[in-house]
């Protein structure tokens, strides 16, 4: 757990999102998290165990040359700056399907946060009371980098 | 942590695999996992914290209808699979992009294995020494349902 690294505004501050709420381009950019080496190792050794990822020592000689978090780490970690400072989406933030890439690892150190934009809405043909809603969320680095983005379908409530 | 719901064979006897080792259509199948309530509610506090993931109380009137896995909790459960019980490709399993979907939510006490097939092996351009290598992984319940099916650009290594 890393919850003193995040910058996080009072939820009740958010407003509460519907799919009328929401228009293409609108845009949102989320709170700031610092990730650890030691966070990067704890995940690795739960989730991805490999050199790379567990160990500065047995990172070296890897196609990262150092310790780097997994991507899922990565992904996680947006998942969570989205939910606690992103867009309020009424029900929630539920993903059915989404395009991810790393362009870049993330490092021990590295502060990061996300940029968001909405590039389409739909209403859902089968289900009157919900759409979906097409977002590109990038993650970046202290310095800029992006280093995680994904392009993700999720689905949003209509007004009731 | 949750290392004792693995049936996981002896690493040492996995072929290290290069990717002359490697042909389209190759399968491969993982050992298994079970997901457990605890399990969820943890990731879900760390990397997800939405009423549907952390209690069996808060997920009953959400479009879940009872606890739920976070997607990021079964991708990374599947990344862990893959790892230790998956192909053991030499310089690891580094992802370069992904797509992902999940058809299924994950439920407490699912058991989980990935089944996965090469799609595409193709040397690099820029760099002699590697090749991408795509995979498609499906993730699946006791039940044969596919929880989770993913299509990934991993990067292999040319024996020396």
């Amino acid at each position: 757990m890393d919850g003193d690294d995040f910058t996080q505004p009072g939820e009740d501050a958010r407003p509460l999102l519907y799919l009328e709420d929401l228009k293409v381009g609108q845009r949102f950019i989320t709170g700031r998290c610092v990730i650890s080496s030691d966070a990067i190792k704890d995940f690795a050794r739960q989730f991805d165990p490999q050199p790379f990822h567990l160990s500065e020592e047995g990172a070296k000689d890897t196609l990262f040359g150092g310790l780097a978090a997994s991507g899922w780490h990565t992904a996680s970690l947006t998942m969570r700056l989205q939910v606690q400072t992103g867009p309020r989406l009424a029900g929630g933030v539920i993903g059915a399907s989404s395009e991810i890439s790393w362009p870049k690892p993330t490092r021990p150190g590295d502060e990061l946060h996300v940029e968001s934009e909405i590039l389409a809405i739909r209403p859902s043909q089968s289900r009157p009371g919900r759409g979906i809603l097409t977002i590109r969320s990038d993650t970046l680095n202290q310095r800029g980098e992006v280093v995680q983005t994904m392009t993700v379908n999720l689905i949003a409530q209509r007004r009731p």
